[in-house]
């Protein structure tokens, strides 16, 4: 099979991936931070090491800092609900994805102000349409980093200024970039950062990530054992027991970790231009071809590794049965899970056939995926499907 | 090592469960439910496995009902801030893990009337109480099923009439219980029940299930993708969606389903029993060795495989690293996370040592747990140590 659906999940892992989580399992498969024996106290090295990889990549320094959640969508309504009250405005975009938009529509209907700045159609976003929707009220930027559907990469750097010169708290989706694109905590004006372990850093599914920079003031939304103050019966206030109640998923936090070694010991930035090279590839051949329409941006400096096409107005679900069935290839289709990004760009009831390569896809397989299309474009003028 | 921390995670595993999260991130590593490949779709129907797997457990007929969630405590916090709103009452006990009182307290600080009903200095509950604490606003009464600090079990069958006698909404925290002692849903008039799927349901660490009776209405407290009406910017309404946001947990919930049918292809009952038997090898021992002072009820009828112990008025956490470093046996020290539990049967300062006996524990190991508590106690005279 030709994988190209590592934007929702990379696949395959590092083979270190896969044996330090079965050696999570069965050489310390305790609870980390509830007990001084041996095993538990493995356990509990396993997530400190983790978190010391975090604030490698990242370039930040604080371990504790780095706070593991189950998945993206765990962190992001974390630092959405812990953020904002009643009556706080909030400013987000057209492409999120429905992890962002989900949760302010659920606060929207509690009283909270939630402002959509509108992108081109391609995804992209001037920051000052950003600045000019911040209002007396607003707390709070939230923008994906790269769009799940188009890959669009957006100016968080710009974005970040703004929201620092207005005293804007800004957090990042980086569902589609963590350990893909390199990105610096050092330098970035971001306050919180939601990442999946099981995307761009290699690890296991069951494993999130939120950065929350010191001195961010956020509620926790869950309550329980911590390991920690176990003497009262309120939550512990301190970073990071305070947002990880219950047992931590240590096995995957530990795979997660093994994962981001694999990416610390390889250039970041040469790993990302491969996938950009094998993008480049794949679109130069999909706008040669007829009857073929590519979304997101013509630059290459604004994508991500996604490429989300259409055959003129098959349905994309379709295509990608055919695909699966015909051609061995995994593909997705439909809706990819954010509406206001297909209204964005005009694909609400097509939706779009996405492919994502990974890490350890190769031009090769790019290859075939063009060939597959060719011969699917061929088969339907033919009318042979 | 002799590990007797199973009440924290049980471990070892079955082989199969490890074998079965291995093959889960090798040949399936993908997105249940979010795309038609064949990964994808092979990882959908892990999930689908388990949730069958759950309903023959603990005898209920519709798999939706049960929900996957992170661990016991996000299972709970889903349970109590889904039903619970301003002026709305809640009835809890004295026995409750932090995982139960710190989100009650936290709901206490916005309104919420909280009542906790005190049991006797063993942990054990009289219903009657529970009953005489309703009120015209009760919603919800909150037990569970046994105390991890005692292993007391609480009178559930009874409680469960109460609430359903009064209309009110009965949880029931399994965190030590599921897998272990037979529950039947068909009889017991629990609506929601919160389990583990990392302790004895035998799978790896990062699941969490929540069983939701059909017909409670229950918010949900994460909104996010779901892989479903995806042409929406809201939640959907419908099991398990609903409460189900974001990638799950695939190789960890496909782990648990392989432990699940490990308990299903014994006899749950006799796996039961000998645990039972082991404990109550442990307590007698234990009560004939002068200096211990063993927690909980006397009646093996109300145990469930937890022995807390206490040495003198030795500082618990000594005794546990005493244990570890120099007999090789992993115990567990402390407040277990249960402040009010301590308070209960009067160690809260000194905390208890708890072991907690497996599946695959021997009754060779408890004699050489009980060996080593008399070597202790014997060098604590004799002041070696």
């Amino acid at each position: 099979m030709i994988y190209m659906d590592n934007a929702a999940t990379s696949w395959p892992k590092p083979n270190i991936v896969y044996d330090t989580v079965s050696q999570a399992m069965k050489e310390y498969g305790a609870n980390p931070g509830r007990s001084s024996h041996k095993m538990a106290v493995k356990a509990a090295q396993a997530l400190i090491t983790t978190r010391e990889s975090l604030c490698r990549l990242f370039n930040t320094p604080n371990p504790f800092s780095m706070v593991f959640t189950f998945n993206t969508t765990d962190s992001l309504n974390l630092a959405i609900k812990g953020l904002l009250k009643k009556r706080d405005h909030v400013i987000t975009t057209s492409m999120e994805h429905n992890s962002v938009v989900r949760p302010l529509m659920h606060l929207a209907r509690a009283g909270i102000d939630v402002t959509i700045v509108p992108t081109d159609s391609t995804g992209i976003i001037d920051p000052v349409e950003i600045e000019k929707a911040i209002k007396g009220n607003t707390k709070l930027i939230v923008t994906t980093h790269a769009s799940n559907v188009t890959g669009t990469v957006m100016p968080i750097e710009k974005v970040g200024k703004i929201a620092k010169q207005y005293g804007v708290l800004y957090l990042v989706d980086a569902a589609q970039t963590a350990g893909l694109i390199p990105l610096d905590l050092s330098k970035l004006e971001i306050d919180l950062l939601a990442m999946p372990g099981h995307k761009g850093l290699l690890g296991p599914q069951g494993t999130g990530v939120l950065f929350i920079r010191e001195g961010t003031s956020l509620n926790q939304i869950r309550e329980g054992g911590t390991g920690s103050q176990s003497e009262s019966i309120y939550q512990p206030g301190f970073l990071p027991d305070r947002y990880e109640s219950g047992t931590m998923n240590t096995p995957g936090i530990a795979g997660m970790g093994a994962g981001i070694e694999y990416i610390l010991s390889r250039d970041q930035e040469k790993s990302f231009s491969r996938i950009q090279g094998m993008e480049e590839m794949f679109i130069d051949a999909l706008n040669s071809i007829k009857g073929v329409k590519v979304y997101g941006p013509k630059s290459i400096q604004h994508r991500a590794g996604i490429i989300s096409i259409n055959i003129g107005d098959k349905d994309s679900r379709e295509i990608v049965n055919i695909l699966n069935n015909e051609y061995d290839i995994a593909a997705r289709g439909s809706l990819h899970c954010a509406p206001l990004a297909h209204e964005t760009i005009g694909t609400k009831d097509q939706g779009t056939v996405r492919f994502s390569p990974g890490v350890f896809s190769t031009r090769e397989e790019i290859r075939i995926c063009v060939k597959a299309i060719e011969d699917i474009i061929h088969r339907i003028k033919t009318r042979s499907i």
